[in-house]
């Protein structure tokens, strides 16, 4: 196996609505002197998908409902911003004071529904929501990076996400193109040739994962990473929802 | 921000109990034609550990309890098998057909409290054991190195765990010596100068994911991996235990 190679992509402006992701990423490329392949995988941070997309939304132009104030009540958040918080919920997992964890319509389990207050802009006012349709967000960028440059590579946008058991967020996959999140190894044979049992591996997320050590989180202000010298089976219609464990099989919980 | 970069460490050759892993890392790195730095991060697989430190277990010299053979029954696994588990088992989270998820009592909430069939060795009778003390196994190596290359990389030691809500395994880390597991930003200002709000990252454990990308699963067998190009925050009495969530305070249980 080669070396593997995170490049942050320097330079890349800061984000506003409408902008072409495609095009920023392209010339941020070029100015580095890379060249995009086939082969390659960009990591893309969800924030700057969700500005491109417009996805703000000004608190002052939201009225909470009762729910959104009875949850504000408990968790002592702005109930403008609780508010926003439920229009992405399918379900509430946890309300206590100064948390609010919930199942995202789109099915991910994440604090705040992934609205997202901080980096969002000089404006207080203003919050941002993911991105509507993630998945169709990673086809979209790289139908436009094949117009762009003739190549196309895999796509992930992530986002950092708290877990269980363990503390600190890390890295995941909340849209993708171009890739199987999922690499399933049973059946194949170990180093010794006893097959091996149970090992899905949560692949895409991992990279979400080593993507998100690039990006840095504040600072640093680097949205996207060009990954390198990772083998991965090129793959058509798939989607961050195939991660998602069905809770009804979910032996976890 | 530099690059980020993952190098296998190619010809570790099969480890054997007793053997060295700091004369063997070394040796890899010398016929690569790599110097090892004290910014450097090596991040090690378990397997090799426990190899190292003969946390191997003959299946035919074990005798189940009538919880093993309970338990057994319940799982479809070897009742000798199950029986290790137990040894290392604090709490059985979930046992259904085919799956025993445990607290490790060091911990880790994982299948089969981490005792490993695959991969082990050629006679079919044998299975791993975590080290007994992941972040001692750490630091030794850390000292062993320094010892033999004046440099002090910090060190991981991960393994690959399933997660709730989320399908596919991950890389995690189970043992550490020299840099800190989380990083806390909160406090931190923004892009625009808000501070943020919650956000510790899980940075050890994004490097164990994006490790176990390089080290494969199985027919790979690149079992060490030099991460080169990430700074880090040196940090001495450090424990992949301050990983651990305590369960009182997790939100997301």
């Amino acid at each position: 196996m080669t070396d593997l190679s995170f490049f942050p992509l320097a330079g890349i402006p800061l984000v506003k609505p409408g902008d072409d992701l495609g095009v920023l990423i392209t010339e941020s490329m070029q100015a580095a002197g890379l060249r995009l392949h086939d082969r390659d995988i960009l990591v893309i941070a969800q924030k700057i998908v969700s500005k491109a997309e417009n996805r703000y939304v000004r608190l002052r132009d939201v009225i909470p409902s009762p729910r959104g104030l009875e949850l504000a009540g408990i968790t002592g958040k702005d109930p403008r911003l609780v508010e926003v918080i439920l229009w992405d919920t399918a379900e509430v997992i946890r309300a206590v004071p100064h948390v609010l964890i919930v199942a995202h319509h789109l099915g991910f389990i994440c604090a705040n529904a992934g609205v997202d207050h901080s980096n969002v802009g000089p404006e207080k006012d203003l919050v941002l929501r993911l991105p509507a349709d993630p998945d169709g967000s990673a086809q979209r960028l790289r139908a436009r990076l094949r117009e762009l440059t003739g190549a196309a590579p895999a796509i992930i946008i992530n986002d950092s996400h708290g877990r269980p058991w363990r503390e600190g967020t890390a890295g995941v996959v909340i849209g993708l193109a171009g890739l199987a999140p999922l690499q399933d190894l049973r059946g194949q044979p170990d180093l010794f040739g006893t097959p091996l049992q149970i090992t899905t591996v949560g692949f895409a997320d991992q990279i979400a994962a080593a993507a998100s050590l690039v990006m840095g989180q504040a600072d640093e202000g680097l949205p996207a990473v060009l990954v390198r010298g990772l083998p991965y089976q090129p793959a058509e219609d798939v989607s961050a929802q195939h991660i998602l464990r069905p809770p009804e099989t979910d032996l976890f919980r």
